[in-house]
């Protein structure tokens, strides 16, 4: 089996490298392609074939080479996040929407080529939640209007769309996952508008300061890295035919408020390390995030056996797991 | 005031033209832009300055030329329909989404120009009842998700997305408008699959036979061409405010089965006009049908003060009076 990752040098992709070779993925692969803007590291202690390259899959024919080699499996992570979309339209439309465009395409165009057996590449698509937004109910359905408030919202619906309409045509079988939020995101803070939701607690965990932006009111939507590595798996293998034409669904999470989240890191934690959490509120910040979902009605994705975080407790426990060696 | 239509070759183009100069419309435009891919007819009577020009708007750059011209409204109406978007993806893709965002991204430069006053045109775009799929409720709310199952409601409910970011940003004052089918579509067959809602009417009002390949239950959501003219006259003046960020929506419609179509068609012509009408099932267009919608809950339009037609007879005599001098 050979699996083709698109943004494998970014946190998911490096982390769902480590579980696909650890070979408790339930995938077997003997040979992977990992692509990225700059080039992925070797996976430790693989020993199947790798290719690993760092190019801009945001210029046409890019990804038509890696296409051509006709992975089984291709999971599509490659993305600007949500503040550099905004802040950067061109760019976040180049990479986010132009660069999907020309995976589904390149996939299309592989699979017309004469004389070829039949291609027909399951696609994993990293979506979002921020395909959402205001006026939204207080749990939203899988069936909600595609409501984006922000560029990288509409690119990542764009894609879905894409996605649904290449999978209905059937040149590939393809599945987005609007995936939570994810934390406790490990590493240094990105430019996405919700690591502050990650930052209070990663950086208390290790005895540094954090900045809280938003009210303790603030609702979310989360799930763990290790969670969402699941999913990734999961969509890759799972049967799709029960979703029907609706390619794209919501995963299930954990729906906590940054008061519940400040309370999970003191039972885990202590009150110390509470104490490292400064208020400052950005307005800014508060307008955005006041636009964001606060929790989902997952039943498509329960039924298909996607699984969630037992509790925000839990997240910060696989961070501390995963990241800090299980000590805080 | 300046005026661009694009796509005033096309039926609804021509009566946007011809409504605009007869002074009827409560626009006055001194300046005219019509394009198309073939090259629009002079409108007759008109004392303004027009500009009539054949190009290809699915081309890059092309559509920046009339775009540095500060239109002050802009209707983008160029579209390649259902069949042909579906029988030719790559041709439905190039004109119904890169002629879109072309259009779009053309304004946003043309905003961003130094040393110039601030560009800010109203967009009306035509959209369509095809950015929604099966399964979907008998009354489809403005908030129903959008799920296409077509090639070509995909590239409109992309197009919704785009016009809705580039309006968020303050680039444009877009809406998009979800047209109900128009019926009596004048003049020959184009490839659309509804063709035959308009041909069981217009064919034997003329003494010409016609071929329904559905059964008489199939219901359906129209709007005459003069309702549709309307619409556009409408989106272009009124207030967009109550939209907030959710710029497209669907117009009031009526909501007729093919009995309650070939009913009206008695009414108004006659028992021996529906005897033109032969029954011939065509189990691929059933089927393209039966994922199309019924009716729409249009409660957000009828706010903004868009009005449908009276009833499907009364569309019936629309026709009668535009296309065929009053007689039948």
């Amino acid at each position: 089996m050979h699996i083709l990752i698109l943004g494998a040098a970014g946190m998911l992709g490096r982390k769902l490298t480590d579980r696909l070779v650890s070979g408790t993925a339930g995938l077997s692969p003997d040979t992977l392609t990992l692509v990225d803007v700059v080039e992925p590291l070797a996976p430790a202690g693989f020993k199947g074939n790798v290719t690993r390259q760092a190019v801009d899959l945001s210029a046409a024919g890019v990804v038509d080479r890696f296409v051509a080699t006709r992975p089984d499996i291709i999971f599509h992570l490659a993305a600007i996040v949500s503040g550099e979309a905004e802040a950067d339209m061109d760019k976040g439309y180049r990479v986010n929407l132009d660069g999907t465009r020309y995976l589904l395409e390149a996939i299309r165009q592989e699979g017309a080529r004469a004389n070829t057996e039949k291609y027909y590449p399951r696609v994993v698509f990293t979506s979002s939640i921020a395909v959402f937004g205001t006026p939204m109910p207080p749990v939203i359905p899988d069936d909600f209007n595609l409501t984006p408030l922000s560029s990288y919202g509409t690119q990542k619906a764009i894609g879905e769309l894409l996605l649904a309409d290449y999978s209905r045509r059937g040149f590939l079988d393809g599945i987005g996952l609007r995936l939570p939020t994810i934390c406790v995101r490990p590493g240094k803070p990105n430019l996405a508008a919700s690591g502050f939701f990650s930052s209070i607690i990663r950086e208390p965990l290790v005895g540094q300061p954090a900045v809280l932006p938003v009210s303790d009111k603030v609702r979310h939507w989360f799930a763990s890295p290790r969670a969402a590595i699941g999913f990734l798996i999961h969509a890759a293998t799972c049967d799709l035919a029960p979703l029907g034409g609706r390619r794209s669904l919501a995963l299930p999470g954990v729906t906590a408020t940054v008061a519940e989240e400040i309370e999970a890191l003191r039972s885990v934690a202590g009150e110390a390390a509470t104490r490292l959490i400064t208020r400052k509120a950005d307005p800014a910040i508060e307008r955005l995030v006041s636009n964001w979902p606060e929790a989902f009605d997952t039943q498509r994705a329960l039924a298909l056996g996607f699984r969630a975080d037992a509790s925000f407790e839990a997240i910060v426990r696989v961070h501390i797991e995963e990241e800090l060696g299980g000590r805080v």
